[in-house]
Order: C-alpha cells, then sequence, then structure tokens
C-alpha cells in the first residue's frame, strides 16, 4: 500500500468505485485522437492523477500506484479529465511524452486488429523501442 | 440467458476475459475520433458485435445481450475491431447512426469535464433528444 492522498477531494465523490475500489480510464492522445491505452485507477491515484497533472494508474498485476512513465520515462501529461453518464469511466485527454504509451514498445496498445477478411488478429503496429530499452530487463509497466 | 453463438470464432481465445467472463469495450467514433462510450463485452456479445457488424454489449445492470440502438435505433455500425496489448479491452470504431450514443440523450457519454480552476464536474454537452423519446418512459439502455 501506498500512503493516501489526504483528505481526498470532493469531486472524487461522483465516481462510482466498483466493488475493487478501481474506475476504467481511457487514455486518449490529446493532438492525433488515438486511443492510447486503457487502464484502472482507485481513488487515490485518480486524485493524484489531478492533482500532478500526468496519468497515474493503479497496476492490478502489481497491486500498486503506477505512474505511467516512472521507468520509461513516458509520462503522460493530462490535459483535461471526463467522467461518463454512469460515473465508472473516466477520459483523459493525454500529452504522451516520448510517443510510446504501450508497454511492448509501440505507439499504443491496440495494435491489433481484426482482418474482416481471414478473421484473425493482424499486428498494424511496429515496435519502436525496445522494451528492455524501455525498462530495462526484468521490469515493465503493465495494468 | 441469451442463445449461445455456436460455434465461438477462433479469434476469440485471443481476448482475455475476466473473472466475469467480461472485457472492456471502448467505441470511438470513426469520423470525429470522439470517445463516444465504454461499456463491457461477453464472449458472445463480442461474436455477435463482428459477425453483425454492429455494436453489441453485455448489460451489467439488466445482465443481458444489449444491442446498442436495439431501443433507440441509434445502432453503432462497427468499420474496426482492435485488441489491446494485453487481450482485456476492445476497441471498436464506429459510425454511430443517429448521433446520439449516450442513453441521457447526448451525443456521447464524457459530458462531465473536470474543471481545472473550480475542481468541480462541468456538464459540457447539451442533451439533444429527450431520453424519453429514445426509450419511452420506462425501458433504457444502460450498461
Amino acid at each position: 500500500m501506498s500512503t493516501p492522498v489526504a483528505p481526498l477531494p470532493e469531486w472524487l465523490d461522483a465516481v462510482r468505485f466498483d466493488a475493487a475500489g478501481l474506475v476504467t480510464a481511457v487514455a486518449q492522445d490529446v493532438t492525433s485522437g488515438r486511443v492510447l491505452m486503457v487502464a484502472w485507477m482507485n481513488r487515490e491515484a485518480l486524485a493524484l492523477t489531478q492533482r500532478e497533472g500526468r496519468a497515474v494508474y493503479w497496476s492490478r498485476s502489481r497491486g500498486q500506484i503506477w505512474r505511467k512513465g516512472e521507468s520509461s520515462g513516458h509520462v503522460q501529461r493530462v490535459r483535461e479529465i471526463r467522467l461518463d453518464c454512469d460515473g465508472d469511466t473516466v477520459l483523459l485527454a493525454v500529452e504522451q511524452v516520448g510517443g510510446i504509451a504501450c508497454h511492448t514498445g509501440r505507439e499504443h496498445c491496440f495494435f491489433r486488429r481484426l482482418d474482416p477478411s481471414s478473421s484473425q488478429w493482424e499486428t498494424t503496429e511496429a515496435v519502436r523501442v525496445d522494451p528492455e530499452q524501455l525498462y530495462g530487463p526484468t521490469t515493465t509497466e503493465t495494468s
């Protein structure tokens, strides 16, 4: 567990966290309009995102707060935070520093496209940066 | 329970459904690039989405398959299906028939924006169509 942000701001009351205390977070590139990735936030991560002006997620696999770009330097600067009608998803307009949002070294995470003719997943985006160069041989950043 | 789609196509094997059998689905407008909504799909909903070329979700609140637009007519025609790096989110490029994606009668669901100066949610999008006109007085379409 990391240190809680106290006191938690009032605007968080409109957010409907699920039974695990999480909401879905969609990061969209403010320039290209591309959906870069989808991850999770708990109350603290969302509060930190607003306070620090950078995307902070909750890593379900590691069970800890995850400041996007903390290992890779590929920070997401947050330009806008939106909330959906039923309050369980936030949409971030971000500036993706370094241009690589995906831990595979690609620009975004949605690099598999269902080919309508073959009904197979095809990889549409190249690896731009070797993941080892981003994170080192042993660590990574995953949701 | 609705009728299963059998046999389920092979490309579904790459999708990592969660413990509840669901994946997150993000619908993005193919023309404007706007993120319209985020909902959920089970295996059947995703298979139907591909087969019918329109967004079919799983309604967690109603516990059933939900063909987007089945009440309102505001169908989402699916132009592309993408899968993210860890396989637990699909991204749909859609053409939003009728222009109204949100059950509140707005063009999209992310109509609340966190105002950086006041730290309050502000509503940035007007209601375009009375929800009662979309669904009638008693029914609705929700995730």
